[in-house]
């Protein structure tokens, strides 16, 4: 139901005064519908049936959630093309995009629904008594993970599904067992009301409490913070600008009580290209860079923002090669006109640094808020000198660093700062000479890729998608795949508790047939 | 060797022109050894050898690092009773208690020898490439824990060697293969310079690079801060009083870059007594909790701060029984003057709240710095309403609460902030008549006890020593047992890797033989 009101529970509200609209960028035009932005109240209401329905849901029954999460895929399904038309006018994204990114959301919610279903994520660990042990006995000890608690989910304007109302971190929190509540992205407002009112469908079908999910609405960055900042919120998600995710750091490392805050801020994901490999590649990697710099317009935090390469004439050849390609691609419309903007001025900024010169750009078009596919290049002593070449354009841009030699280049990569992913591209031999070179990448970064780009990411359960700051404020923990669950879990221990007393997980018995790990072995026995 | 110095790697320095000495509580003066503070100039100097030894260490072998482990353990063995003496003339603690410390400490480095010799703690994950699968191939993806980088360590006053130099932070810290650097406890600061010897002659011995462990002197707060604030540091352990954790805390998350701080800030760890079992286990539960209050002179995080019963006659002979139990109880010496006088004043001013009576309370002795046993009581009503008697207060005190009845209880429960430990005693029938305060109580700790007190912590892999906040930081993270070690890792995922550039726990053939989930099973099988 398109009605632009804040979900609470099962209630639909539109307490606020202050009202806004989403922008069709391709039209660069407003869409008709209002949203209501949620009122102070509204928020404190959508906190408090969060904190009131906490407890209980944190106690169903993996089958309960399990549903619940198919549910929502479901419901999703059953919105149809509707969802598809909304998405694309609010985000300017082409249609296919839009069923793919619906299809790895839905995907998502199978993926934690299985994974819930299967049960080990909740970490069973039974030590049991040794009475007899000199010189002390032993007593009986069980742990295992429970939910924290209602988390906060800020919708990214990059991924109006998979990355907001029912995305990854939506998903791996209800999936844990915390009541969530989302704070849409003003961009695709729209999008994010009509997948919670799925969610919210979803939720009543299973008989759960008001409160497991809320959605509301906010243009500014008064609702968000009033999140952040409420002592029942327990922690956050957070994908998006270094500026945003910063702050909601800054706001939840101060409060009385600290929460974690799993801020997803963006990188340069640079990629390395090796000599020999360019004597032999160069037109297949220029055709894979500049469709990886390209991809949805460049609007990925997986975007390849930083290309270096050690000077020579094979890299003479790929740079024109690559030039080639880029002046190929049909530049597409970016999700928003100040999306489009600030691109525009991140790219005019980059262009005015010393030393730097491009590569290629794509002319001037008639259609609005496209992204202009831009590649410039810099000499690695200019690029060292100004952190400013070292910061994200978000968009279809990315910087060619051109090393004197590998020396060079090394010291240009100890400069680097914590990013999502590096790239390197060399032959196996050359590889496996550049060991230095690994190893100060792996210590950058939460993905370390050999020749392949950084957009695509697997969601599976050996990806990460994380990394040193500043591309997170959270390094040990992924937003994509299995283990994203873990970031809405902390342990409990029950000491020498009757076993009726015990959650299922932790009995004798083993009644979820769990893998535990039992004394120091992983079982699926009984005790 | 006892020299009062620094150790920086394999360096003896004392640069800086502040000095201290530690005081022998039980004599009630100074020990004769003067103590260099660190300066500014060693403190950089630490961490540089630190941020060099990094990525060497990072990459020893599981074998080298499991034994270093050892030779620590055999070095700190090998100081004989000499530890002993100075351990007791700094802390004021029985012999038998400084045996049994060092036993755990020692037991706790061979713990993690093993934990490091089996291997699966870096939690290796790998998924194969689908090369054919539709729409899109799968790449070849594999994860696993690497070190986080230099550690600071913040020794603890009340566990001069299980949590100090060589104590279960710095334990973890190097098996995980994370440099670390220990901001030694002022009040044993000998103690710290000995361990510390023998922490860099195992070192040494096994050729590692100065700089993978480092101990500072300091009295004041100016070497912890520059140590926390100090860029080349990624995460920092702490065990001391709530003012002081929060600040690191504070600091760490206003870097430019955050790190984590693992800060455990103690706690008041409720004891619930439960109406039927105090009809027939009075006496036992007197004394055992009498003995739990007391045990250390109180100087433990786990120490039990509140009682809770309901009132009635048989709660009245628990409370009689109770005080003859302090009084019978001799009162032993606090670690150090200014902890003598921290808790007397502490309990003036419990006392000097209104509706507080003294149940038992120790009478003077002429003995300097002894902690006097001290119990309180209050109605739940005059302590819900008074904040100032959910604090701890760090000594041999605990506060009976009396409530009226269950709903007094557990209005009484839910005011309690985040705790290490709550303890629940009860006949097995009315704990589980008790289901809504065993969640209540669930929410605010890390261990939940059945018929047990909170002191004693076993060190294993089931336990939790972690709470929500205040009690800790980050209560996803526990401080003891095996787990403690997932505090100074950080995933990272190897995208089409090959098989030579792997670390060995994620290459095909497994040569670690380790536990490794592949394609979404555990297995020790080749790939």
């Amino acid at each position: 139901m398109l009605d632009g009101k804040n979900i609470i529970g099962y209630d639909r509200t539109q307490r606020g005064n202050v009202t806004f609209r989403t922008i069709n960028p391709i039209l660069n035009k407003e869409n008709e519908i209002v949203f209501y932005e949620a009122s102070r109240e509204e928020v404190e209401e959508a906190v408090g049936l969060a904190h009131s329905a906490a407890g209980f849901y944190a106690e169903t029954s993996k089958e309960t959630r399990a549903r619940f999460l198919r549910s929502i895929a479901e419901e999703i399904m059953a919105l149809g093309d509707d969802l598809i038309d909304l998405y694309c006018s609010e985000s300017g994204l082409p249609e296919g995009r839009a069923r793919g990114e619906r299809g790895r959301t839905v995907g998502q919610l199978e993926l934690y629904a299985k994974l819930v279903e299967e049960g080990s994520y909740v970490q069973p660990s039974i030590d049991t008594a040794l009475p007899h042990r000199e010189p002390n006995p032993r007593v009986d000890l069980r742990k295992m993970m429970v939910p924290v608690g209602p988390v906060v989910v800020f919708g990214a304007s990059n991924f109006p599904l998979a990355y907001s109302s029912a995305g990854g971190d939506t998903a791996s929190a209800l999936a844990a067992g915390c009541p969530v509540i989302v704070k849409g992205h003003p961009m695709h407002a729209g999008t994010g009301n009509i997948v919670s009112s799925a969610i919210a469908a979803a939720a009543r079908k299973h008989g759960l409490p008001e409160g497991v999910f809320s959605h509301l609405n906010s243009k500014g960055h008064g609702v968000g913070e009033a999140l952040v900042k409420h002592p029942h919120v327990k922690a956050v998600g957070f994908t998006g600008s270094h500026g945003g995710g910063r702050a909601l750091f800054n706001l939840a490392a101060s409060r009385e009580e600290p929460i974690p805050v799993f801020a997803e801020m963006g990188s340069v994901n640079p990629v390395i290209l090796l000599p020999e490999i360019l004597k032999k590649e160069k037109d297949s990697w220029a055709r894979t860079i500049a469709g990886s710099v390209t991809l949805g317009s460049g609007q990925f935090c997986t975007n390849p923002g930083i290309l270096m390469g050690i000077e020579n004439s094979d890299l003479d050849r790929f740079t024109e090669l690559l030039s080639e390609e880029i002046l190929r691609i049909s530049p597409s419309t970016m999700l928003h006109p100040d999306i489009a903007e600030k691109y525009n001025r991140g790219r005019e900024q980059a262009r005015e640094q010393k030393g730097t010169s491009i590569i290629a750009e794509l002319s001037d078009t008639a259609k609005p808020n496209v992204g202009r596919p831009t590649i410039l290049k810099v000499k690695a002593a200019d690029f060292r000198e100004n952190p400013r070449l070292h910061q994200e354009v978000f968009g279809p841009f990315s910087l060619l660093v051109i090393c004197q030699n590998i020396e060079d280049l090394e010291r240009s990569v100890a400069l680097i700062e914590g990013q999502l992913t590096a790239s390197v591209i060399g032959t196996p031999e050359e590889l496996a000479g550049y060991d230095f070179l690994l190893r100060q990448l792996k210590e950058r970064v939460g993905r370390l890729i050999f020749n392949g780009v950084p957009t695509g990411v697997e969601v599976c359960a050996s990806m990460h998608h994380g990394g040193p700051y500043p591309a997170t404020t959270d390094n040990r923990f992924t937003a994509v795949g299995e283990d994203a669950i873990n970031r809405w879990l902390r342990p409990v221990c029950f000491q020498n508790c009757p076993d009726s007393l015990l959650p299922p997980a932790l009995q004798n018995a083993n009644p979820l047939s769990l893998l535990r790990r039992v004394n120091g072995k992983l079982t699926r026995d009984k005790v």
